[in-house]
């Protein structure tokens, strides 16, 4: 614990903007894709995770990191996407412990689907009203906070 | 839908860098509460709104958009808090419908003594990675992106 814990004004004010920032941006996106898919958001990053690993495959505990979700709450999640035929459950070869999460044809034929309005409700409502400038410093600043936590 | 819903490149790392971004820093806010004083960051986060408004009272309504809570995981959030004495309903005046949440003198404690370790977990991981240049683009992309969505 550092001896003055606080934020400063300007650090107070860039939080409480980034808290709500992310609150209504969360909302917007489920509220799109319930929309268009009739899908949550973690759903959406389950199968597009799946679609860009090696034999649309990733092992459970690697896809609970990526979507921010605990082991139980991902469980739910892929034991619905298996109820729609998008993802099956495997066990991993050589790993009793194991267990892998990979997409269907399904799966990807209904992300593929739902990938452009997606894209649209993240690109007009995160992108569109910034500049070149300010995206490249967004990026880079969410890459050096991100450094510094993995660093921790 | 606009004619071409892509992201480019650009804004494609961007947007998985602010998600990878978010994760990390949420799962680290959460560890950190739960550790120095065992509380999700949705109870922090109504403990502290109650505290900012005029006589420690904000509708339910108000507060689920402010903790981007749906009203029934506020509504179990506020039944917790009102077990450990940190928060009371009361009707509010003239509105049948309407419930107030209040914060307690023993909440309003419990909120001082647990804010510096949150406010040291934010600083720390969010705000010293970053230059002071930094922090006010970070601000003003966020108050951008945020305005606009209250606009649209």
């Amino acid at each position: 614990m550092n001896d003055d814990p606080w934020l400063s004004d300007e650090q107070q004010l860039a939080w409480r903007t980034f808290l709500e920032m992310t609150a209504a941006l969360n909302a917007r996106i489920e509220r799109d894709l319930q929309q268009a898919a009739g899908m949550p958001h973690a759903y959406y990053l389950i199968l597009a995770m799946l679609s860009e690993a090696p034999g649309w495959s990733m092992r459970m505990n690697q896809l609970a990191d990526i979507v921010q979700a605990s082991q139980s709450r991902l469980s739910h999640a892929v034991a619905r996407l298996e109820d729609y035929g998008w993802v099956r459950r495997e066990q991993a070869a050589g790993d009793k412990r194991g267990q892998l999460a990979i997409l269907t044809d399904a799966g990807h034929t209904r992300l593929v689907e739902v990938a452009p309005s997606h894209a649209e409700t993240v690109r007009s409502t995160m992108f569109d009203p910034l500049s070149d400038a300010q995206l490249v410093e967004f990026r880079e600043i969410c890459a050096t906070v991100l450094t510094q936590m993995k660093d921790d």
